[in-house]
């Protein structure tokens, strides 16, 4: 699986200089980080961006691993036989025109597999958006933006996707909002031969990927994905479309998926402790809550310190709802609280600081409340709500440090507007504590993040 | 009521030049809309931001129907007697320290009620942020950032709030986020006299208001508040908190309320035709859909048009959780969208008009299955897709005709990235069609909308 990464070498098959096709873009995406040799292949032209281009593979000096493949599905034949005199090892077919386009098209794919297979080498599309890695900034993709060379910062959170114009939307989206550090980014298409359970599997291993993140319209090899999710310690979260009648007839003709029983499929996941999620956001979310939780130790209840009587009321329900108690504040702590609060005020969770702050300073109130809640034994995460604007956030900096060092998960309800509140959400997150704009979302992920860590026993499990 | 919200001349109690300090800002909101008198009161100033500033009510010169108070609790006593002597017929009370500070503070507003109501004067607050109105431009609270003064546009969308912060950092976020445009926003805290059902009845009878929403910690006048909501054909969507029992014990020390026992409520809520919803994101989504939404004429389905596949099959899959039918499109409408698809494709609900727009260019395409599809009998509601900055939203007006013309309501689902995004987002709601982030959202609404719509007959219906 490595050489789709990092390759030795890779062709580029549709290669042109025109800015306005993908063909262009793979090129000048590979330029941006890849440091091994390209080769564009394209008979119309001598050179595309300052590299010397051929006019077929034949007639490429060099042996090399990856073949990008970027024109009309009808030549993918041949171009396989003669990938093959170059020892190539795999191919990345981003041209769409396979099995999603029907029967033609699915025989046409099932040749090439058939070809692929002989010659071993392996196939990763077709009909997808390719691949990209944070750390090596390698990009083998048409995307038009290359807003990632400014955005990306290499993290631990990679991606398996099935969707190609949903892929790169999702991953700019992601990019702009901030917060998330990408390892591995790949859009998988038809998944004709590389699925995503080897993909699971080869990201389980990566030192770089701490968290995994799949949407997917199917499941190849479930067996297997379950036994992997099964043995690794890593969060995996999943978001699998399809799951409705409807869905799942316009998931057989988006990527010939067949989209299988849903209720089987996603019970099977859950026992296997995969996180299950219903939407884009809630994926996103989840993957920058895990990347920046390092555990849950204990199991006693979630404190809540609020600015706003009305948002510790809100939260309380949500916690609620999800079935996370609050916790009990020892007579150590309350008495800690009181020591700042205003004497007509009795402690109690969740504490609103607000009246606190007013007579006493936001510093002073805040740190002896949240020092104290977060050694409460009774206390296993905590929730803070931020008005941005209102705060240094320097002042979260004790709180950073104890919530690693103490393994309590500590999330942040940010409230504000425009600059202010995309420049607080950034140095909170960089103090890594994951920020969400809505309440609900972050218990949610609270609740997913409990579940993990404290649902199961992770001793001496490796991957079969 | 409404002297509340246009009242002749207002005198501001504990008004000062301290721009730190909230009586600053009562006088400058004022100022910055508000067209009569305004009369700031302190003895310890001959002016305040240009105005005469009197020591004491007695010595204002003329009579004044409303009184903004803010300064410390136990002198509310002796402010509505001397208000009674200028004939005063409200008093915005945005100081804190009455029931939610326990037994002392509640008896307090207990002999000012009773005082108040001797002196026919009505009471709103305590323990508030006060109102604000888009149309007149009043704004009557001590809330810092004018920012309200650029964002805020006139509009049909009217809020009653209960939490003070919760309310001024809520508002910031809606003009913030754009695409609602306000009428009224009150902000009632602990609720003394002034309740929410009070207002729901005078925002029902409102001109300036099409769609009212309530966030609220506890309900008065239950009874009455129903009568009202079965009565009026305006949308009426509320977030009720303090609904866990660990919510409502933190409700009854924010605004000394008695949340009562949610599932009775919530359930009789919803049988007066009340739209109740989780979160303030979902109150938002609601309140800015019913803002551009007409009605809903016919019940069918609902057609998506996408730019991929992976958004049909992710929108087909939350129509089913929504219960909401995929719309089977007629003969003719699939026989219109086949003359611009290519041929090897079949049309289908979900509509993924990508590999049509690259064989046709986007406008051709668009505009011909958007007006097939929206003149088809079987199609009630419309779902599109869209990236920005990949088009020219001017492309949209068509659609944005026909949505109203025929009642169908139209929502877009807008993926992108930076200022693009936002641009994107704001030229789409001025047309008249709500934007979603989450599709998971938008089909909330969509629900929410067909069945404020579909589901209850409105003729002939008065407030009784």
């Amino acid at each position: 699986m490595d050489f789709f990464f990092n390759p030795k070498g890779i062709a580029v098959i549709g290669a042109t200089d025109n800015p306005l096709k993908g063909g262009y873009h793979i090129v000048n995406n590979i330029l941006g980080g890849y440091t091994g040799k390209v080769y564009p292949v394209n008979p119309k032209y001598d050179s595309i961006l300052g590299l010397p281009c051929y006019p077929d593979i034949a007639s490429i000096p060099d042996d090399f691993d990856l073949a990008i493949y970027f024109i009309p599905a009808t030549f993918l034949p041949e171009t396989i036989e003669r990938c093959a005199t170059k020892k190539v090892k795999g191919i990345i077919i981003e041209s769409a025109g396979f099995a999603e386009v029907g029967e033609e098209g699915a025989e046409l794919q099932a040749e090439c597999l058939g070809l692929a297979t002989k010659h071993q080498i392996r196939l990763w599309g077709p009909n997808c958006m390719g691949l990209l890695d944070g750390h090596t900034k390698n990009v083998f993709s048409f995307m038009y933006s290359d807003e990632w060379k400014t955005l990306m910062t290499p993290g631990k959170a990679s991606f398996v996707v099935q969707s190609g114009m949903l892929s790169a939307g999702f991953l700019m989206m992601i990019l702009d909002r901030g917060g998330m550090n990408i390892s591995k980014m790949c859009s998988v298409g038809n998944k004709c031969d590389v699925n995503e359970t080897e993909l699971l599997e080869y990201l389980a291993r990566d030192p770089h990927t701490d968290v995994i993140g799949l949407y997917l319209e199917s499941l190849v090899d479930p067996r297997r994905f379950m036994e992997i999710s099964r043995a690794t310690e890593k969060p995996i979260i999943v978001l699998k479309s399809g799951r409705s009648p409807s869905g799942a007839k316009a998931a057989m003709s988006h990527t010939a998926s067949l989209a299988g029983n849903d209720a089987i499929t996603n019970n099977a996941l859950k026992q296997a402790g995969v996180i299950t999620v219903h939407d884009f956001t809630e994926m996103t979310d989840f993957m920058r809550g895990f990347s920046m939780t390092k555990g849950c130790r204990n199991s006693g209840g979630t404190a809540i310190v609020s600015f706003s009587g009305g948002g510790g009321i809100v939260t309380a329900d949500f916690l609620h709802d999800a079935d996370l108690p609050l916790a009990p504040l020892s007579a150590e702590t309350l008495s800690a609280i009181k020591e700042v609060f205003p004497p007509w005020m009795e402690p109690a969770n969740p504490v609103d600081v607000w009246p606190a702050v007013e007579r006493n300073g936001i510093e002073t109130v805040y740190n002896s409340v949240v020092d104290a809640i977060m050694n409460d034994d009774k206390v296993d995460s905590l929730i803070i709500h931020l008005f941005s604007g209102s705060m240094d956030t320097g002042m979260l900096e004790p709180l950073a440090g104890m919530k690693d060092r103490l393994e309590k998960p500590v999330i942040a309800w940010l409230i504000g507007t425009g600059d202010n509140f995309r420049i607080a959400r950034k140095e909170i997150e960089e103090l890594g504590i994951p920020v969400f704009e809505e309440m609900g979302r972050g218990v949610s992920f609270l609740a997913a993040a409990k579940k993990h860590y404290l649902g199961k026993s992770w001793s001496d499990r490796n991957i079969p």
